[in-house]
């Protein structure tokens, strides 16, 4: 909070006082937390490990509501909580208006809680979620099986090199997006948001604003980096052999993102008589934009025609990849959904048949077959919940089923004229804002972590 | 083909002759293939199981089709098969315009292969498909877990049952349309598509032509009625007692369908100032004919607010009983989906837990769970795939999605002005009308019969 509190203070704008007291507030709070919990930790049990993540979450959609209620800009509480959790779960959905005239620390403070979020969410993909067996993908699992020579000896040198790559990346973004001709302060936000595919933009008009192709190849190209499980990051930086990247879950990723993004340029292309360089470039953005969760848009493809309207609409599903900061169903889940459907047809054919599930080299234990169709039926049901909630609350079956879908996924814009790509999402009512709220939070933390609250049995000793 | 020849010669119209010509042909071909096969039965394995089920509707479709290629309705090839393979499924989303002119016999000819469809349905859930592994529940599993008497000594005395119960609440619901007010062609049209969960009736304005409470009442019992598993009203027949109606899946099934006629009839009253009575027979007919998947409409409920619309496209997933002529995903997958979930949830917390999946007093084997896995992610990916044909064939994404799943659940309108409850196929393009005609087939053969034909394996000696 100190970071936007300077930044006001340069410019002299009167929030850097807010952000100068949240800060000494929430760091007080914190002080006194960790001197009144002090001593051994806890015994790590899998209850516990759920309960704090839960814990973690709120407490950080709190502490990231604070300045956005308190700043000179009127939000409700329900609209600062919303843009907390939006930028928290990286997911971009924003209710701010004017962002072009916006403060530079209320700017900044977005795209760094964005920013914060996306080391949260790898944090928990990397150390947490796999030993809840939540998620599909354990980073150490994957190492073990890749190869017997472990690269790190102890977790704090793999935390170092953790942020090295993540601070690394984002270095990258912001020169790319400077080199392209981006302001310097334009170029850090946007890299903020970027590498952690959360979308929050400094301009209303997000990626249009610049009116460069250049910009948007250096969007496409990061926003699919980041999309990239981590873990493969890591063991690239580390190993420095690109023969890393032959995961089954990241061939797929860059093969439904090709086949998305040719399908829809060529469309553009032959329906609104656009060139084909241009309209390939636009798609490629948005659609990665879409795929990877990022929620940048160039313009508003929803004009594009009927086509791209769906493939939008169905890429929100989707996502990038697991171990990533990418939200959806994920690439994992699909690879191994596939290989389930095809075993499963060939048993109906030949019920004595025993066809493995396969990923890359190894078996899918049925185990976790069993928790990905947890997830999906799941993931399913909350999206159906979800956009009756909206559809209650008075909003169309449009902006209904995509506000509920882009929450969960953590994509950002939806489709239709209210939170379409070129609105946003000011104009809705508190209570919708909670919904979406819930369930950008639900997806976020891979659905089940939250759900498992639900149970009697967890509260039970 | 010959009754409805009888029909229109009786009232005079040229189209007799289109009737008979076509019966005398079909009837040609039958007896020429029944003759050329005849000798003892092949044996029969699962491969010929699923070649048969999909042959045999092929066949059906393509007899279904002649009558209105040739008739004097001026139908293209593909308006000809959609409204065939409409028929068939049991679905009722119709091509024609200007029902209330129509000549009988045409009417009566799209009436006749509904209630043949729902009989093909209820033998292929009853005799085959068990047998096939697809679509989860066997009557006579069900039968002999239940108690140890059996009903039916042979094959031949249980079909006759079978036959006898279906006529008998066609003649019922002929009655009761009579006296509600119909004329009795009407009753009979409307009684052989409601009993086979169809809905094609005989007037655009489908059941808002009648303007009558008691016919809207009696619509809705007997839809769902029909979407109670055929094999409980054989056993309700045959033992007289009560009890076997206290089937998880029925109390499920009139669970949600009560939860969301309410639901949607306290919307309508509170949004729109309709006397609440109203409001709720208006919800319950129209809910329980979307549930049912039958698709009449007793008045345009998409303007009755968004809730209403997004209840109603919600609703267009869920279906009725399995073991009935209603589509959808069903009650019984959902009633074991819900126990899967729970369990799921529970192991994530004591991973050492062994929480068995119930379905009243009996256990779901891993194996049915996986097949109901398996067929809710195709299910969903089916879904996806069509709504993006549409959407790639110009159909904005309401049209887009409804149109798919409505298809594909065999329920018959969507959303929307053109295929809304007030609108009809007619305008649809022959692509469009190929799209939807196939997915109206994967749904109705529980998608895994089909697709099971697209695999290498099932092809290979």
């Amino acid at each position: 909070m100190f970071v936007p509190a300077l930044a006001d203070l340069y410019v002299g704008h009167p929030d850097w006082q807010v952000f100068a007291l949240s800060g000494a507030l929430c760091g007080g709070v914190f002080m006194l937390t960790a001197a009144a919990t002090s001593g051994p930790p806890p015994v790590f049990t899998r209850r516990f490990g759920f309960l704090l993540v839960n814990v973690l979450w709120t407490v950080f959609t709190i502490v990231g509501a604070i300045p956005f209620y308190l700043s000179s800009y009127d939000l409700t509480l329900a609209q600062a909580v919303f843009e907390s959790v939006s930028g928290i779960t990286t997911t971009g959905g924003t209710v701010l208006v004017g962002l072009d005239n916006l403060p530079p620390g209320l700017l900044l403070w977005r795209s760094l809680i964005v920013w914060l979020g996306g080391i949260g969410i790898l944090g928990l993909g990397l150390f947490i979620l796999p030993n809840l067996r939540v998620g599909g993908l354990s980073f150490f699992k994957l190492e073990s099986s890749d190869t017997t020579e472990k690269p790190f000896s102890r977790f704090a040198s793999f935390t170092r090199a953790f942020m090295a790559i993540y601070l690394g990346i984002t270095l990258a973004c912001t020169l790319a997006y400077a080199w392209a001709g981006m302001s310097l302060f334009d170029a850090v936000n946007h890299a903020l948001t970027t590498v952690a595919t959360g979308g929050y933009s400094t301009h209303d008009a997000s990626f249009g604003h610049f009116d460069s192709l250049a910009v948007l190849w250096a969007g496409t190209i990061f926003m699919t980096i980041s999309s990239l499980p981590f873990s493969v990051m890591i063991l690239l930086a580390v190993r420095k052999r690109l023969n890393v990247l032959r995961d089954p879950q990241i061939l797929a990723f860059l093969g439904y993102l090709t086949v998305f993004s040719v399908a829809v340029g060529v469309y553009h292309h032959l329906t609104n008589d656009v060139e084909i360089g241009l309209a390939l470039t636009h798609a490629f953005f948005n659609i990665s934009s879409i795929l990877s969760t990022t929620g940048f848009a160039s313009e508003d493809y929803t004009l594009w025609g009927p086509f791209a309207v769906t493939a939008a609409f169905m890429a929100t599903f989707i996502g990038g990849c697991t171990g990533s900061t990418a939200g959806g169903i994920k690439a994992y889940r699909i690879v191994v959904l596939y290989g389930v459907v095809r075993a499963g047809l060939q048993r109906l054919v030949y019920p004595s048949s025993v066809a493995s599930v396969r990923y890359g080299r190894q078996t899918v234990e049925p185990d976790v077959q069993r928790s990905i169709f947890l997830f999906l039926a799941l993931y399913m049901l909350l999206w159906a919940l979800g956009l009756m909630a909206l559809g209650a609350l008075g909003y169309d079956l449009m902006t209904a089923m995509s506000g509920s879908i882009t929450s969960l996924s953590n994509v950002g814009p939806g489709i239709g004229s209210i939170i379409g790509p070129a609105g946003n999402f000011s104009t809705i009512s508190d209570p919708a804002l909670y919904v979406m709220s819930v369930l950008m939070l639900l997806g976020r933390l891979e659905v089940l972590t939250v759900l498992v609250l639900l149970m009697p049995t967890f509260w039970r000793y």
